[in-house]
């Protein structure tokens, strides 16, 4: 660990001034000669500079699981950075440090601090290291915090932004836990006001309470139950005053009794509320706003089981940053290990996957030809080759900014970027694995549910939406439509005909439910299929709607033919550029 | 509020006697001359025996909402009775009693106690009263837990029991947020090992703390962001020395503050602890057999955002009850409130409707004619009558036990039940609304997915599983029809064909999805339906899968006529009687 010390104010966002500020921070890797492969890892509440293991006979770091050579966070191809932040006790100024003025600990009196604050200090580090742009700023939970403050206060030095676990603000749920947490301490009667230091007996109860607290918070009610349920009149054999009946109480009370013994209780009053009071905004408009003047590419992922940080907050900052038109994929890892699956090894595939695809992302990669067997993703259910695609393209106007619906890997939007130009393409899909790999492409993919509304997305945000062979799993027909026509000028949606001539007779001829190829090839009794229009019913649906059709093509893909003569009797596939009647 | 005091020995689940017990009641309503209408209330953590207004003058009691005159637990047809639990603080026996043999409290001396402790001191209540038998015992979360134990402890004495967001056991989760609850009160100096009764100062802090703590497990993160995010840091100006930053801070000190003058904190730690060790099983083999010597009809009841007592919970006591064969229905209400729902107005038509009915219910009342319009039931989209419903009836072997599966109102369970016999009868549904039609009139419903297996139900439980037009809205077809087979010794499948000639004609003619009347009645992009099977797909997917059809009759339905020369083309209704080749 090393420190560096600032012998000159530093000023709080409250005003207050520091007379001067220390910072401990850690190093992994090696700066580059032009100083641009600085990655800055921002701790979360209790964490600190040990990010990873600096050899393998080292102590074990936080992140070891990401962070280190040939790890998602590459030490080999980065220089990882990580501090300890304002406010905390482990070299870095905070309450414990003693205050020049008096010559004792701030103890209680150390000023309210914001992450602004944080983030700031941590700005004179970078400055001091003498790196002008860093390539990451990464963050879980109040580490994520951070990272969204420095990607807005210092748009020009970010490149790309990495969001685990993290929200615009707290919940009130989140923050009452919190609550009762200070509350612990402060009522604590060997508190003392927070001067405490010289003490004989600390604060240790209302600490221990507070982390015991923070723990059942950390994990899923789930991830609780197969930890304790089996066993739960077995207590462990710990070392405690507190209640020790149960097996989960003897494991919280292991927890609140190891974590006194590393942590300060004025830290975590003081770190807690500036968590408490962060607040980048609660509606669209705000997030908009405080995102508008970022330039960096954003990652954002959040976890299902995460009832700290659930995941509907961390589609508020998606939703933010797609209004206002930030470069920004996000996936919700399936997870049952709470808000602590980031720092865990069972969901790493997931959320260490999407970090190292991030990470080396090169858009020059051309789109691979055929689709991978194993990625499952779940809306591309052509056979082989999107032959579709091809007319998709020629459809497209050249420049057009495209959404694709149901993107896959991104075949589609891989194939628009080839066409090179600077305009805005961006894909929705629900399969984790498959945003893995478009993320890993260098494409913006957002994980949305089609059955809802597409409520990040403004209004004529896009010039064409694309729903391709899509509609016919999606059983809210009219919603989607509605809301490709209100998000895009164009809608581009394609799919298969039901009214195709051996669909036909199968059912008239042989009387059994239609089956055919491709994406027909299923039983009546597993298709993944909810909805079978033929081109006619497409047409009497827009008709009836105010949607007018701009261009239709019609397709046999058995014979890879284009067809003209009765499309609803000879075409597989149908193709429609439609947008909404003035 | 009256007291009773038995000047005898009260023997603990422990062992440990109590040299005598008092017990502080009320009672609403008058007691019949046959004493055969008297109505158990038990109440949770920290209610007390003022469930209800005495009258219109009285102060509130905590579930005004539920019983009084003409409410759902109706006190002009009942007799009422809630008393305080042992261990309490209000007038039953409990830490604050003084201890005969010390003359003074028995503060921390107060013996661990059960939930069976707690009924068997209402059994005494009850037989000092010179009440038999309870019409019904009623309980919500600890006050489930206890109406749980009456019925299982005392199976002749109890009718109905009805359970609303309870559980077998507490969570680990749960049990996590009383140790550190717990922890709080024993930790606090001013608790002096529970002898604080003649103290200046009592452990209002860590009873504060722990109240705090169980007002966040009562709420839901929904309720709690619509009550304190809009203002969340405008924190109402309450008299606290707790932190009063958040909105929700001072909501949490106003709370715990009221809390520490109306409750005891050695009673606290008495309670919680008792509803921590109770535990009637984890496997539905022990519920099974927790369950078995029942005799009272059942209802269960739970919230969808309850997370202290989640909802699997309650699915978890319905298993058991059904594996016993124990006459039980159930609902999950859709609720935003979490824990506190059911006591709270909002989802009163819900639960109170659930209630009523159940406690109203005759099942001498003739299945209604037709369908309300405004009911909602999802499964039935019959237009009008439902005319395969006497061919089913056919079907089905006189006296032959009977599970519906997507049963909606109880119209074919009305009528098995009217053929007369002992047989069992139980139907699945998934409309909340339904389910309070089909409890209404006496039947067992329980609110299952039929998306997921049938796991409550044990193999051959049933005689016929019936599946009635039910088929071609859910998409797990063979698991359905596995499950069916498993359940029952015979299925029972309506389905409507999709290859009856006027569909066939609409695809092959018009080239348009088909479309017809009754349960084809709608358009490709809004129809329920999912799954489109003609009778030769059926027979087919029957003989790949070792599925014996025993009977099948076809009917077109417009003509109301059987059909049997070429059913595949000329019914619209196909009904199959189909059994597991051996």
């Amino acid at each position: 660990m090393q420190q560096v010390t600032f012998n000159r104010p530093f000023r709080l966002e409250s005003g207050i001034e520091l007379p001067h500020v220390s910072v401990a921070y850690e190093t992994f890797g090696e700066l580059n000669p032009d100083r641009s492969n600085a990655v800055l890892v921002c701790h979360a509440l209790t964490g600190d500079s040990h990010v990873a293991q600096h050899h393998a006979a080292d102590r074990a770091g936080w992140w070891d699981l990401v962070v280190g050579p040939g790890k998602a966070i590459d030490t080999g191809r980065f220089f990882v950075i990580c501090s300890n932040i304002l406010g905390g006790c482990r070299g870095t100024t905070g309450p414990n440090s003693v205050d020049a003025r008096t010559g004792v600990p701030f103890g209680a009196d150390f000023p309210v601090i914001t992450v602004t604050d944080m983030v700031e200090l941590q700005r004179w580090l970078i400055d001091h290291l003498a790196i002008q742009s860093l390539a990451a700023v990464v963050g879980g939970s109040l580490g994520g915090h951070q990272a969204m403050v420095w990607a807005t206060r210092y748009p020009d030095r970010v490149e790309h932004a990495i969001l685990l676990a993290t929200s615009p603000r707290l919940t009130s749920q989140a923050m009452a836990f919190d609550v009762i947490g200070r509350n612990a301490i402060l009522r604590d009667p060997n508190f003392h006001s927070g001067q405490y230091y010289d003490k004989s007996s600390r604060p240790e109860v209302g600490l221990a309470l507070a982390r015991m607290l923070g723990h059942i918070t950390y994990l899923s009610r789930e991830s609780m139950t197969s930890k304790f349920d089996a066993t739960r009149l077995s207590p462990r054999d710990v070392t405690t005053e507190f209640e020790k009946i149960f097996s989960v109480g003897s494991y919280l009370a292991h927890q609140g009794h190891k974590f006194v013994e590393r942590f300060d209780a004025n830290s975590y009053v003081t770190i807690t509320r500036a968590m408490d009071l962060f607040d980048i905004g609660d509606t669209p408009e705000k997030l908009l706003a405080c995102f508008a003047a970022t330039s960096c590419r954003w990652l954002v992922v959040s976890f299902s089981s995460d009832w700290l940080f659930p995941p509907e907050q961390s589609r508020q900052i998606v939703h933010g940053l797609i209004a206002a038109a930030k470069s920004v994929s996000y996936s919700e890892i399936s997870s049952s290990y709470g808000h602590d699956a980031f720092l865990l090894a069972d969901d790493l595939s997931g959320y260490g996957g999407l970090i190292e695809g991030f990470l080396r992302a090169d858009d020059s990669v051309e789109a691979p030809p055929a689709r991978s067997a194993t990625t499952g993703a779940t809306t591309s259910i052509f056979a082989g080759d999107r032959l579709d695609h091809d007319l998709i393209l020629e459809l497209i106007p050249s420049q057009a900014s495209v959404l694709d619906l149901g993107c896959g890997e991104g075949e589609l939007l891989s194939r628009l970027r080839a066409q090179g130009g600077s305009r805005r393409l961006v894909g929705v899909e629900v399969s984790e694995a498959a945003i893995r790999q478009a993320v890993r492409r260098g494409l913006d993919v957002v994980q949305f549910d089609l059955a809802r509304p597409l409520e990040a997305f403004g209004d004529r945000q896009f010039d064409v939406v694309v729903l391709s062979q899509t509609l016919q799993s999606v059983s809210q027909t009219e919603q989607v439509i509605d809301e490709m026509l209100r998000v895009g000028r164009w809608g581009l949606v394609s799919f298969p005909n039901f009214a195709y001539h051996k669909l036909r007779r199968m059912l008239f001829e042989q009387g059994r439910s239609p089956k055919g190829t491709g994406i027909y090839s299923y039983d009546w009794h597993n298709t993944p299929n909810c909805r079978f229009p033929s081109i006619l019913d497409f047409q009497d649906f827009c008709r009836g709607r105010n949607i007018r059709v701009e261009r239709q093509v019609y397709l046999d893909t058995e014979t890879d033919r284009r067809i003209t003569d009765d499309p609803n009797l000879n075409a597989d596939v149908a193709i429609f550029l439609i947008t909404r009647e003035k």
